[in-house]
């Protein structure tokens, strides 16, 4: 049992991220108008209305209904319209369908929002000794994935956005006032040795030890040959080759499924990107600009990511392999709060390992499965990370769009391999 | 050639309608939050600021590029974003994705309106007299235009903010303040003769003569053989009869189409009619209400008013047959600016045939066709109602969402047989 | 009551008419390979197999199942494999799998064939006076609805191994051995005065009247303004100049719902047309054969002769228009039993009406309604021609895949108007 | 360098298995009517007449285009048709249409095959010692890949056959001899203790090494923690169980993928499962059959035998497990030519790990992704395994409808995981 102090101490740090987080949110929708809350181009993307919500949604569910006593909850059918995909929890407003729901009006949510936030604060001053361990580590995961759904509604927002021919722009990003030429890192291979390593964490019910996901755990034992790995991440330079040698035209670099999913969906270029005089250009939150060719290739799904390192006659990492090289690493980089929102390019040639975190999330080659022993969260807000294991891919890293305090090596990203809305993007890989 | 007073003063006569009919537009939209206006459900139904840009972009593109000296557009993209069908004036943005234009925000376009109003007030008071006939026929049309999406408006919105499940309402409406028990009007059978009769009308470039659509013209003979037409519309408690008998659940009333769709959409009643403890409510403009027994039934396709009248032995009417009945009828009813937005059950028995206007429009057995010698209008502005001459039924009379001077016995609205969301009835007719 | 001498000549010749028009159905098979028998490349083409049992279950169904003392199925089963779309005698098994049936073999269908024939026969000398009149009536609509199937077969057989990059032929076909040159009739314009005219014939009871479907009664008087009709059927070379002035890609001549499809299937070329070399070619029943300028234009939807109608400042005539031009026209052609199997060239310019029968079908602008007065057959065989009066068009006039004795100027074909798979053609018309 | 005497040895062996497997293809065919070789239900299961002819081009395209003097093709189109994925070798006809291939007639791909059969046994006699080595190698591999397609045409029959109402079976099965009760074998747990595997095994270019698939390389190390495996397959009775305790309607079991899967295709039992008066019974290639509790459960897909292992509070065995626990243990069981053609009951109770081989596939919680230093085939032939290196799991084992020289412990199946029509079941694991 922890002392008195040290309860007081950690409570007080949980609070000031909770209310951190909570604020933060709200502060990435400064820049829009109330008609953009809505907006919603693929079953993919939610509304910004609704991450808002569902957020909220989640700390009333999962932590007011079991911990306040006298719960009533805010409005009966918020449980329905807000609950993502527990399905222990009950119904869920079909996904697709997000943007029919005009009601609440964002005010409206703007004011659950804060009534939850009180409600929170409230709570955490009045738990009992029993609810302290358990209520703190839910309220914990809930800060967590509210990191996750502030760095959606960064993502959902600019391909909904992008949709609008008038190209409208979320906000000035800060590499407008990075100086224009820097001395482009060359591609470089970093080596490797074989042996077993130590990959995940252990995810531990202590509520003042590091937060990790329950899919990061248990930490074990891999065997890895011998690898290298790129010292940077591919270059939209790069990139460009590999769509002049006809990359995009010949299948013979692509998995069949992705050469599939290229033909339907007619995939020329990454996402946003587009050519005009002959030159490439790409929509960003800050609006239509120039590629440039030293900026790190972003928005491109696994299957392009797979092409073009096999055209390269490379192959993208393992998860365990990029976890391998980063563990020991400084988690530095150009998180969400700097507001570039964007990947910029490398500069820092002193470091041998460049751009790990806070560019862009990088595809591994290692489909999203169950680590040796994993269990899932108890009870319903288990329906988490576990359900999602099959028929995705493992991204590493974290983006422009991620909270510092929310990435580690450890940390394992999802997506299926057709998805390119995310900042995705390549570091290469090969064998020794 | 008119005289300068006739002309002054028809000039001012459209002059005060124009400007009528674009406040009424706006003053719809008074009770909506700037969230609803964005809802789009279905390709078929338009956002409410889609609908208020459209309406401008008609008289921006038909009158104010033809006629204004210097003309510039108010933004070169709005042409390609808000046109709806007119290939002659070029792409169309495409129709199930006007949900996803956040931009021009609402009050963007309540400034696009204004400006385009009094750019048309201006215009109207420059024409020269080589202009002045076509011109004014050409805001004439675009009047009318407006008035159609009107009531598009307000059927869109009430199929959009449906999907909500906190189902909210547009507006307290005016039939909460009717005493809550009348008469119901028995159904009676009212009967023609047989022989030639005249249908539809001339529509002639004077634009003194009272307007109407060019598929209400040429005037021609047609030849009816003698039929009895009913005294007023289907009501509720009649259908409801046909769906405790398992109407939804015979195939043998239903055309083959209509019994296919029924399957697919699975369908058991009208648009938005739902059972709550034995008892039936519907969705209102209003909100939920209880369906009273004696008020027409609404919202119903023509499938639907076909397998009805099957099982009643009897049949729609034929658009002609609708028109020879309605012609010397006064045209009276509730019309829109009545704010009833709900079909109300007929007392006037003194009349015998009643309910022609203002509450619903009346599904005909006629295939929505060109008649004889029928010709479009010329230009980019004919593609209007001739391109749509194929797969759909004619519907005659208006409803509670139309304007009383926007209706008359010729006009012939059409939809898909398909089509629910509109206020569509049922009016029965037999052989003789 | 007729007297018994009547009576047994007509027995006889409904006896003969059957055996005839069964014993055909099974020659149109003799060219083909088991193989080609399961053949189903979309849902609304059925395969040979398929019609052979179809046909067979009609007369079993209709008629033994009610006439015959102690019947019994022949397999208990067929009745919903074999039935087509007669909600009333039971479930259907679904259309587009009929492909599905490897079982009952070829052969044993052809088994199936043989036992209902006999039987039939057996039946038609055993029936009493009381059965007399309706079972005969009923016999005959079966030979007329084999003869439809008949139809049917070829020419979804046509598309079925058009699917084939083999382009495997059916069978050499007559007009192989026509001569090569002749001189084409030029297109000319016949007028045709206003007036009332009487439509459609009076099906009766009577067995000994000739025969009609329900839908062609009652015959009713109808107004038509006078207009002139095309003397022949429009040729390729008249189609070829539509597509060369880039008819397919002007979205002005067509109907919205035509230009919806055009896009969606690509259309740029009537059904079954290529190019090679600068030459156009078609598939025929004969296998791959250059397309001749004078021949008549085939396999058009109603998109495409309304759009090509539209181009030549023409349109299509009515279905009205049709008949009365024809009424007094003899029924003459090359009808199925030729083996033409395609249209050929009109020559025979002593005439002044070409071309009515026994080359194309003629698309009217009618939509398929109800006549007035119109009543369906009763009981299940009464789900035929009714149940399908939307969504379709009326064609007149018969195929090179018709019957002789199928034929007259009072047929209603219909179908939707997109289709394109059958002997479907153009024959012009416009306004006096 | 070979002496001559073991070369000629191993070439008489090549061609007696080439011989061998060309013939044993075509004895499964005996029992087909020719109606049944050109079904096809769905885009993943071929016609017979495919498969037969495929086979036949793979020898043709891979082995005698290259290798033969004077090659002409078979058939020049043959190249499209029967080409399946080989995007290399060109173009593909579609092939959810292959059931539109009437022609070649079932003959004809007859015809075909014993062509190439003999030229390939003529060309295996006329080697060059340059050739020698590869063509060889290709030849073996043509053998393997028609095995694979044999027992694809067993699965692909079965899935086709049974979507007629009619059920037919394909052949009576040997298990009807099997005497009726047998003890059946208690579930038990197998403890393997953890630590280094070998996994995999190297794939020489030495054509006298036994076969593998390039999938199947390079050998490499990886480390397992303890874990226990289940001794038999799991039954009948107790998957009948989860589904009567509801495993079908409890999403907090399954996966998020596979419960859409259920919900959109609406599982509630395996595969060919069916309940009738109270009773389970099942499709088999001998007909419909009541499910015996004691037999082994097939027919599910990698999300049933997930969910069904969740709910059991065990897991799927990785296919390093399974490949560990098999390495040494013999290849026997009920393989295809024994003609059971459906899994049967654990009974050799003095074995421990039983079932490993000829009953089911054993679904795997592995992704199938490609080895550590993994290394497709050089050539068009490479187009095999690893193009679909995404979104597919590995089973491991062999089915009854396997060739017993086909199958080896480190053998990779792969297939999506909502395929339920292969031999597949669940092997169940835990963690020690």
């Amino acid at each position: 049992m922890l002392d008195q102090t040290t309860t007081a101490s950690h409570l007080e740090s949980v609070q000031t991220q909770f209310e951190t987080v909570r604020a933060f949110t709200e502060s990435l929708c400064e820049p829009l108008e109330v008609d953009d809350f809505g907006l919603q181009a693929m079953a993919e993307t939610s509304p910004v209305k609704w991450h808002l919500a569902h957020t909220s949604w989640f700390f009333e569910t999962f932590i007011l209904k079991r911990y306040e006593r006298g719960f009533k909850p805010y409005n009966p059918q918020y449980e329905y319209l807000f609950n993502s995909y527990y399905n222990a929890v009950g119904q869920q407003f079909p996904r697709p369908q997000r943007h029919l729901l005009s009601r609440p009006t964002v005010s409206e949510v703007f004011e659950y929002r804060q009534f939850i936030t009180s409600k929170i604060v409230n709570l955490l001053k009045s738990l009992t000794s029993e609810q302290y361990d358990e209520a703190l580590s839910l309220v914990v995961l809930g800060i967590n994935h509210e990191q996750q759904h502030q760095e959606l509604l960064l993502t959902d927002l600019k391909y909904n956005l992008y949709q609008n021919p008038l190209m409208p722009h979320y906000r000035k990003t800060n590499d407008d006032n990075v100086s224009l030429y820097r001395k482009p890192v060359e591609h470089d291979w970093l080596r490797f040795q074989p042996g077993l390593a130590v990959i995940g964490k252990d995810v531990e019910a202590d509520v003042n030890s590091e937060f990790g996901f329950d899919n990061e755990s248990p930490q074990h034992q891999h065997y890895l040959n011998g690898f290298e790995l790129g010292n940077r991440l591919v270059t939209n330079a790069e990139y460009m080759e590999f769509i002049e040698h006809g990359g995009y035209e010949c299948s013979e670099f692509w998995l069949s499924d992705g050469w599939d999913v290229r033909q339907q969906k007619q995939w020329h270029a990454p996402l946003y990107w587009f050519k005009d005089g002959g030159l490439w250009y790409h929509y960003t939150l800050a609006g239509v600009k120039p590629v440039n060719d030293d900026d790190p290739l972003a928005h491109v799904s696994y299957y392009e990511a797979d092409a073009f390192a096999s055209w390269k006659g490379a192959r993208l990492p393992t998860e365990q392999e990029w976890e391998v090289a980063a563990r020991n690493q400084p988690v530095k980089g150009r998180f969400v709060d700097a507001y570039y929102l964007k990947p910029v390019q490398a500069t820092e040639a002193d470091d041998k390992l460049l751009q790990l975190y806070g560019e862009l999330w990088q595809w591994t080659s290692s489909s999203y499965s169950p680590y040796p022993g994993y269990k899932p969260l108890a009870g319903a807000v288990g329906e988490y990370n576990g359900k999602f294991m099959a028929n995705q891919f493992v991204l590493k890293g974290g983006s422009c769009a991620t909270s510092k305090d929310h990435i580690r090596s450890t940390y394992r990203n999802f997506f299926y391999p057709e998805a390119r809305w995310q900042f995705s993007g390549i570091r290469l890989a090969r064998d020794l």
